[in-house]
């Protein structure tokens, strides 16, 4: 909205695009040089991300980062950029959890329709799922077939919703049903429970894990790291399979799904514990783990410690069990990747967990939400390379940030931060692969400007720093390479 | 939370205690040196904030900087450490609005009692306030006496509450009743305009800025520089004041308040004009700006352009006006201290008025909120030592950010930027004088170890970083360490 006629200081315009382009070259792809192919591209989804932004910006219609991502979700599927970023080989998804991943319609479609599947009502009329040949009486949680329960209800399709429903932390009024961080984090943590009644039941969780791949496939995601509990995997005959066991479920499925699918890349496992255990449960885990590296040493990548920041034990806490591997003579390998500074608290434990990440080595950091408040820690992730795992609708849904404008990866993004968006739980909160999150970056995160570099940057570094090796590195960039330019050519076509 | 028995690395936790030590040596008042009794005073301090993060940190007390303020008021007034605020000298208030400064319940009680004080409803029963001799006949908003209206109520309080609150944002209800910063902004404006009626009113102009130095000196600040519109006072006799006029009646009323009050340092004007006028206007104001500044050179400071960033004209649009003082032959003397950067939106005209304000040699910026998504800019800041003027309430009321503990000043907390804290316009969102401003940065803006030290040091940058002349500053920084004496001794007599 320039004025026209203006006698405009040439010198002055000459000095202030300067710094506007310097600014530009130090941000995360800044300093990419476009094909001619890809420029044209790149103009067709400025277009589309200029009008999205100035129906906002000048005519008041609601944006979507400055909206709960529940009541943004119908305008990100309607937005031209969301689908151009569904089409964009988007690399790996390097920040995702177990019992998370995958679309929870498809779960209710699947497990609560098998054989042998059974729910329960408790005392405060929460469901409870789990597998039986036949079920053990529970007094306080009588054991029913879901189909028993689905054939006395007059309208199926509104019981696997209200079955959806009890998994999800979708809410129409979030701000209301979730007043609260601890009250978010009780909710989730209750559905992701009640999920694993259902996960957990050994033929569900190998095809849970096999439509997790399916679903990041078709969002164009061609590699994932999961974070894993390795849970206690079950079956009708009460066998309850070991960490190992379940590993080896992952392996199988993974090689498997590769098998069906030579386009995608494949996937590693890091071995998670909850931050509440004890220092010598931790310890154990540590060890076991270590050995698990070589005994899986295509699909199990290192370890990492889950579950609320705040509340939970800091990495301090386990210190000892933590230095093991490195301390031991000759040092045992196991690579880490904490999740930490998951808070809006600055100066607690939870913020501290930043440095006592970096300081042991991790190689990557989960979240990092509180990175751009410590000075020196900034200076050694640029140091070290460590990758900070963005997952920007997980920060909002679970109540770290409302709009995601304000979310601190912001700065990093602006400093050219080693970063990579990741989705965390996104079946939690209805997401499905990561062009929601890469939505949410590129609109919200990034600024006004920041274009295809920025998400050519994004998908190239979730192959860099993921923890495949270089060999593997290689194929995968390759393979990358080979579809960027089919979804370069094939938006040209259109 | 740290187990014990653990055998530590002391290597490990002297690393680490290394890394957090400099980064508190960055920050704000990070290299400050307290004496004994500082130190004693600082333990009081830090005993009261410990325990109330710890009650929201470990026991789910609500965090005021996380709330509303119009919800997290009343535990705000209830604090410790809010009280200890409260006594202690905070030097000056840097960034205040001319018609927005004082207690709304003092206007109310003073000028709504006032002889030939008038209002009238109009067709959507919203108050107009004027002063008359007699009033005009005006049919679609026919005036009265207040006293009209306030002889027919049953309950003359509640009739005053009804027009303390026509003049206010507060509301019980700040989510629903403002949802977006478009609507808070409509009403910010509205809110202001209808107290203009009474504030431009020449005798209550004069009492009303007697009273904002009288309440900031009440809340222990000591100088105060004000944007002012230099607007159209007016008289009974339809008189209507110059804007040098109006400038006298503020070096008058400075003048004999210091008087009154020799322990109060003074107050300068920095004049404003709303950034939707045309170029040519602005250009005018500019020059009789310049020649103000020779006129009033101890009270008049410099020049700046407000309203709504978002929807209001760039720097860049008035660029020919803004650069006229410098390129003039002789260049002609007119600090700016521009807001910029009040927004969410990256990338766009708002946002980029950080570089243009910095590039006209802004003295100091008012807001900056956005600055830390600008490297180049951090930069220039840094070495123009540039204060920013955060203002915490105004940028949560405004709707920038929710969770003060989001706010990106906690980014030039931790950098150790010039940064001085004001109020902006507190007598709207109901607070009063800086120490509201100066608990948000204390407990939500610094992290949890954030102590004395940086308090000490805003309060003496807001005197460093003023509009003062040397001479001026060194005067207000002795009177100032007289002060703080004052209030170290008598905290530490309690
Ligand atoms: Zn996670
Ligand atoms: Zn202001």
């Amino acid at each position: 909205p320039l004025g026209i006629n203006m006698e405009m200081d040439n010198s002055y315009l000459q000095d202030r695009q300067k710094i506007i382009d310097k600014e530009y070259l130090t941000r995360i792809g800044g300093n990419l040089v476009l094909t001619h192919a890809e420029d044209k591209v790149n103009q067709i989804l400025m277009a589309a991300k200029d009008r999205e932004i100035k129906d906002s910006f000048y005519n008041g219609v609601p944006f979507p980062p400055n909206l709960h991502f529940f009541e943004a979700k119908p305008a990100i599927e309607n937005s031209t950029v969301f689908q151009l970023i569904k089409k964009m080989p988007k690399g790996g998804a390097l920040h995702l959890h177990d019992c998370s991943m995958t679309d929870l319609r498809w779960l209710v479609k699947t497990a609560t329709y098998m054989d042998n599947c059974y729910m329960c009502y408790d005392q405060n009329k929460k469901i409870n799922f789990h597998f039986f040949r036949s079920p053990p009486q529970q007094p306080g949680c009588p054991w029913h077939p879901v189909s028993f329960y689905r054939n006395q209800t007059a309208n199926v399709s509104v019981f696997d919703d209200m079955l959806y429903q009890s998994m999800s932390l979708e809410v129409t009024d979030p701000q209301t049903s979730y007043p609260t961080l601890d009250a978010v984090w009780r909710k989730f943590e209750e559905v992701l429970m009640r999920a694993n009644g259902l996960i957990n039941y050994a033929p569900v969780f190998a095809a849970y894990y096999y439509q997790a791949l399916k679903e990041f496939m078709e969002d164009n995601v061609q590699y994932i790291e999961v974070r894993a509990l390795l849970p206690e995997v079950y079956d009708l005959d009460g066998k309850i399979y070991t960490p190992v066991q379940v590993m080896e479920i992952y392996r199988n499925t993974t090689v498997k799904f590769v098998q069906d699918n030579p386009t995608f890349t494949g996937a590693k496992v890091i071995k998670t514990n909850l931050r509440f255990k004890t220092p010598s449960i931790i310890k154990s885990d540590i060890i076991a783990s270590a050995e698990m590296m070589s005994q899986f040493p295509d699909h199990f990548a290192g370890y990492d410690l889950v579950g609320q920041e705040d509340p939970g034990k800091p990495l301090l806490y386990y210190i000892d069990a933590l230095l093991y591997p490195s301390s031991h003579q000759p040092p045992i390998y196991l690579p880490y990747f904490f999740h930490a500074g998951e808070t809006d608290w600055e100066g607690t434990s939870t913020d501290y967990n930043l440095i006592d990440a970096l300081l042991l080595n991790t190689t990557r950091i989960g979240h990092g939400y509180a990175l751009p408040k410590h000075s020196e820690a900034m200076m050694m992730v640029q140091k070290q390379k460590v990758a900070i795992e963005v997952n920007p609708i997980s920060n909002q849904v679970l109540k770290l940030v409302d709009d995601l404008r304000n979310h601190p990866a912001a700065i990093l993004f602006e400093q050219g931060f080693p970063v990579v968006i990741s989705a965390d739980d996104p079946a939690v909160w209805g997401a499905k692969g990561l062009s929601y999150d890469f939505y949410e970056a590129f609109m919200g995160l990034a600024g006004r400007d920041a274009d295809l570099k920025i998400l050519k940057q994004l998908a190239m570094n979730s192959l860099t720093y993921s923890a495949m090796k270089t060999q593997e590195k290689a194929q995968a960039l390759d393979m990358w390479n080979t579809k960027w330019q089919i979804f370069i050519n094939s938006t040209l076509e259109e």
